[in-house]
């Protein structure tokens, strides 16, 4: 089997931790398997690094940042290769540009275009571990570029997805994906499979596992995700193709997200196109607008509200001033959260959102927006009542079993 | 003019430190010159990293180390690049393949093959200053070389080299060369000029300032070498081709060299060629035999005496007792150092070596060997008179003035 390995910050947070993913990785290539290892910067390097950069400028060149974030990737993929040699193990460190990675021109924010594995393939043929830094690539003018924040998962994607492996093994501090947040509800249970796109709904709850470019992608490129811990032995969740077995379970995981902010703009001016005008704007300052509501008045004006997230909050009062003319007053709340049951099996039953709503009801929380989609659906709340409504969902759809 | 400038460890040993050396480009570029900047990792980074690699290996594949240690570099560079900017200067930071700078194979200590000024001089056509990681370049296969100890100096003179530069400053915290080490005789005297040769015979008195490999390099390419501190405004010492002016200084300066070690071998084998053997078989472990004394005996066997450095003494044994039908004792002798007079004014002077050796007699300290070149007189003495020796040739040769 061909497998792809990546290892996260904490993973490789000092010497010894690097020292034990080097025995992990010893014993998956002992066992038979062609082995890619994709490695991030050691955690604290790169914030280190932001830090001294911003030392200098506020807004430092992003040309720059990605020269000087790109190294602490670099020095984690040759100290894991210097760590195998010593124990044995044929292995070869490569930089993003070495191991064939195409990106965009988007300094510190790119996108993998291709990946020329030739490199690769060949120091595999050869019988070596190949160790990847993750997080960068090389655009068309031979520049370091950078993929953002979760780069390293992307890249270990990219690469599994190009290779054709067998299964992307994603190693954290966190041994799996959970049916909720286990600091909220004790009783949630580590998930053996998830679907793609329940991960993608569950964001919220896999966000310390894996971000949702990698699962995207993975989707977009069929690669099986296992997500692990790199401190246990536990098998992980596998992220993968939705199959019968996963649509016989009728929900997976019930997602808490505090980052929501209700915004609500009263006696809006009922002319055609002002709603798409609004949202046109905020769209274009990158704010992620999530629920809608509109509710005719009756004196010829509407009140229109909707969800952002509460960090994107101050952006949206900037660009919604420059609507004031359109609107009577704006209203902001962020005492709000979003409860989500997730779950492919609603696909073919019916009832899910009904007993949601029902669960809602026995415990006096009222609704205030709802939205669904074929395997989900949300609830906007008051903040305090979020992590009641998690443990009574899970509860009722008796997640702990 | 288009000026070189490189900053050593120190130089941009803090975040303070590097804003320092933005401030000097900064003058130098407002002046209206043209620059290029090499940049050496900040101090103590390449050593921290050397200890992770030896965690992990005594003897790190030195491609891993490559790979691991060229990244200090581009941290400096990226960071510089970005105080620059934000003085409002046009920069841009390059990384050693980048500034097209192509060595051969040898990984940790590779050398300078060519240098493809193509992207330097397009920026610096634009009007930027260009920012260079010193002490890497690529190899025929791309993969990222490093120089070895110094090799920052030698990628700054190399540049200015390939790019015809009026002159190439290097920076460390030493203002120039002296007269002597001011350490020993507080009257040393820093030199104005001083030709590239002087500075080859004066290396452990310009090894702090610079080392020899890019003395010779410099002499090769007939680069002026300016050394100066980062931490005064003092104008330095010049290193350049030897002119009438400097042929007027009868002596230019007084080396003390303690790394020493006498070798006698004794009753060694009367047969031709036995000598040429021993001193290859050294030769073929890189180890350094600089002055050698045969003395016929009456047995028909003779002695052979000779100087290596003292680093280099254990690794000497060993190559000797390969060689121990052929002699009857060896005598290894720690307790010498070796005090060199230098100036190119000797090829047109006579009478300093006598003046030296006259004065060593008024002192009582005995010369054991002796060794000259067309500007250089070194004598082997007991360790103890080293730094005696060095003050009474200062003095005798009036260097303080």
């Amino acid at each position: 089997m061909l497998i792809v390995h990546k290892y996260g910050g904490t993973s490789v947070g000092s010497l010894d931790r690097i020292e034990n993913v080097a025995m992990r990785v010893a014993r998956a290539r002992r066992e038979g398997n062609d082995i890619v290892v994709v490695v991030s910067a050691m955690s604290g390097e790169t914030n280190k690094l932001i830090e001294y950069a911003n030392h200098f400028s506020k807004t430092p060149a992003k040309r720059e940042m990605d020269m000087l974030l790109s190294s602490g990737e670099r020095v984690t993929a040759a100290l894991l290769s210097i760590a195998l040699q010593e124990m044995g193990l044929d292995a070869i460190a490569m930089t993003g540009r070495q191991a064939g990675i195409k990106t965009d021109n988007h300094h510190t924010f790119a996108r993998i275009e291709s990946i020329d594995t030739k490199a690769m393939r060949r120091e595999l043929d050869e019988g070596k571990v190949v160790i990847v830094a993750g997080f960068q690539g090389v655009n068309e003018a031979q520049q370091v570029t950078t993929l953002g924040r979760g780069g390293s998962d992307l890249s270990a994607v990219a690469i599994a997805g190009a290779l054709g492996a067998d299964a992307c093994e994603i190693y954290s501090d966190v041994d799996g994906v959970y049916t909720t947040d286990p600091r909220i509800e004790p009783k949630a249970r580590k998930m053996d499979f998830i679907s793609y796109d329940e991960m993608l709904e569950l964001a919220s709850l896999g966000a310390k596992v894996l971000q949702s470019r990698s699962v995207e992608l993975a989707k977009k490129l069929s690669v099986k995700i296992v997500a692990k811990s790199s401190f246990s032995e536990d098998k992980g969740t596998v992220i993968s193709k939705e199959d019968e077995e996963m649509e016989e379970v009728l929900v997976s995981g019930i997602a808490l997200d505090k980052n929501q902010a209700r915004v609500t703009l009263r006696q809006v001016a009922d002319r055609p196109g002002i709603a798409a005008e609004i949202f046109s704007a905020l769209a274009n300052e990158q704010i992620n607008v999530d629920m809608i509501i509109q509710n005719a008045s009756t004196d010829g004006t509407t009140n229109l509200g909707f969800t952002i997230p509460q960090s994107e909050l101050e952006r949206a009062k900037e660009v919604l001033s420059g609507f004031d003319k359109e609107f009577g007053s704006a209203d902001f709340d962020e005492n709000v959260c979003k409860v989500s049951v997730v779950g492919v099996g609603m696909k073919s039953h019916s009832g899910v959102a009904a007993k949601a709503f029902s669960v809602m009801a026995d415990n006096n929380i009222n609704i205030e927006m709802i939205s669904t989609s074929e395997i989900k659906v949300s609830m906007i709340i008051d903040q305090k009542y979020g992590e009641l409504a998690v443990r009574t969902l899970h509860d009722a759809y008796k997640l702990d079993r």
